[in-house]
């Protein structure tokens, strides 16, 4: 899978992940109209909306993009009915042959990350194997250490998926623990070194844990969820992670430009996803040439716009 | 829901939370005979077994336990049929008035975050309010720091129910973050002191988050995820958490008893919750007077067994 994505990031020459993270105010008023006419003020017609609207969106860029992102807290969110519209994005994205993303943030013991890797590895029902969500990547929290990781490790072997780390997060609050200076134990792979950050303790675990899941490509298949908001950490995790790929959030509407994202890429322009969700999915809010019906033309021109931003820093 | 489920606590004299985490070598043979049977070899079978199984586990333990787990991941791994066993078993539970702790784990920044928090605040869609999930409680990663957890306690405020933010978790790599030795940037509450733990700095942050949803009983609607398999690291964090109730996974089949949670309890015995899983739902299986037929009791008398065990370390 990460060569598979790689090669697919070559050919197309763009390293854009459309996120989508539908919300009740990016939602066309003619589909809001349609969806609540049908099923009334219901959690079943906001999960139509966003399916519907994650088509438009779709139809817009799957020959331009490598890869979509949907977020299952917009889904989960409302219950039942949205995970079935999360399950029927990632259905319709991937019979477009994009590579789907799932951002989940799971993270638990053991046996229970065993049963989260379900979402990558399938689960196994009396012999018979089923694919209960399909996505190709999803998101993990390594709060819980070596544990919670392995299980999505031999998944991603099994299955050749993959997954990625949260490293860095893109959020305002993400320093008041991945940021914290580390007195440092030993140098032992397995403990803290003095003056290091948590971010670059989490770092090395990853890399390490990527060592026991290589590509063809010099790339594994546990990435690092590094923001776009943080440049020099960035480049700093680009040292400490060379054979990671990273999964770049906080593009666009978070703040982050293309020169923000300069060393993050490897020498070879290589090593990224960047993801970018409002900016994409809701640019037909944002420009007086589109109307409501233009939900994928605005996308694709998003999409098109930071392909040529991206192309810039990529060496 | 903090101050109810502390009363609920002191009238049944047992701290005893039910973890409702079932996988499939758990399931007496006559349930798989009959939903194989019914639904063939499918996630729906499983999802069927799962939820009847719960039942009868409730059935056998609601009057003398205040409050039970699922755990989220064991029916998310059989996709929307198990996460519709999941919302099932929750309902069944809240109609034989026992707490629910959906044991979810989410973490994610502020948005997001607050998509997540639906699990507790419930969803509004066009102005009417919906509650996907009906959980009381839910637990939560603190890896993103206050962006993440900020939507929750508003929603706890705003419905009066609760999370708990992992700490020290019970894991055999829960060191290899949370054990790190931070080596202090200023005394600061935003920041760490030389020689704390990272463990005990998510602890003081805990205890600041809680300070903005107290109880009116001394402790916060803000409780946190103390691993019973880690008792002098308990003791300590009941030290720096003196308003914060304790969520203690690990007893039982993770190998922790009674004696080792003496320092996790207040000076009056409380300010406690300790979960055993299999060691009481999957006590049919480990004794001779019980059959397939005997979840229910076999999990009752377990149940009673931890109750007393637990009266001991009470003070």
């Amino acid at each position: 899978m990460i060569d598979g994505l790689m090669k697919r990031i070559d050919e197309l020459g763009n390293p854009t992940v459309v996120g989508l993270d539908p919300t009740p105010e990016m939602m066309p008023e003619h589909l809001k109209e349609e969806m609540l006419g049908r099923y009334g003020k219901t959690p079943k017609a906001m999960a139509e909306m966003y399916l519907a609207f994650n088509r438009m969106v779709i139809d817009g860029i799957y020959d331009l993009a490598p890869a979509v992102k949907p977020q299952i807290a917009m889904y989960e969110s409302l219950g039942i009915e949205g995970l079935n519209a999360y399950f029927e994005t990632i259905s319709y994205a991937k019979s477009k042959s994009l590579s789907v993303i799932g951002d989940i943030k799971r993270g638990d013991i053991s046996s229970t990350a065993a049963a989260y890797a379900c979402h990558i590895g399938g689960v196994e029902v009396d012999g018979e194997w089923f694919d209960p969500w399909k996505e190709d990547w999803v998101t993990v929290n390594p709060y819980l250490g070596t544990d919670g990781i392995q299980p999505f490790i031999e998944a991603a072997n099994r299955r050749d998926r993959g997954i990625f780390v949260l490293v860095k997060t893109s959020n305002p609050s993400s320093g008041e623990l991945q940021d914290l200076t580390l007195a440092g134990e030993g140098e032992k792979a397995s403990e803290g070194r003095a003056g290091e950050k948590v971010y670059e303790r989490v770092a090395r675990l990853v890399d390490h844990w990527g060592s026991q899941a290589m590509g063809s490509q010099g790339y594994s298949k546990v990435g690092a969820v590094v923001g776009a908001t943080y440049p020099e950490q960035g480049a700093r995790l680009r040292e400490l992670m060379p054979r990671t790929f990273f999964l770049v959030p906080g593009y666009g509407a978070q703040g982050a430009s293309g020169k923000d994202l300069k060393g993050f890429f490897d020498r070879d322009g290589r090593g990224c996803l960047v993801n970018s969700s409002r900016g994409i999915t809701g640019a037909y809010q944002k420009d007086k040439r589109f109307s409501q019906f233009h939900v994928g033309e605005a996308a694709r021109e998003a999409v098109l716009r930071m392909k040529e931003d991206l192309a810039n820093v990529q060496g």
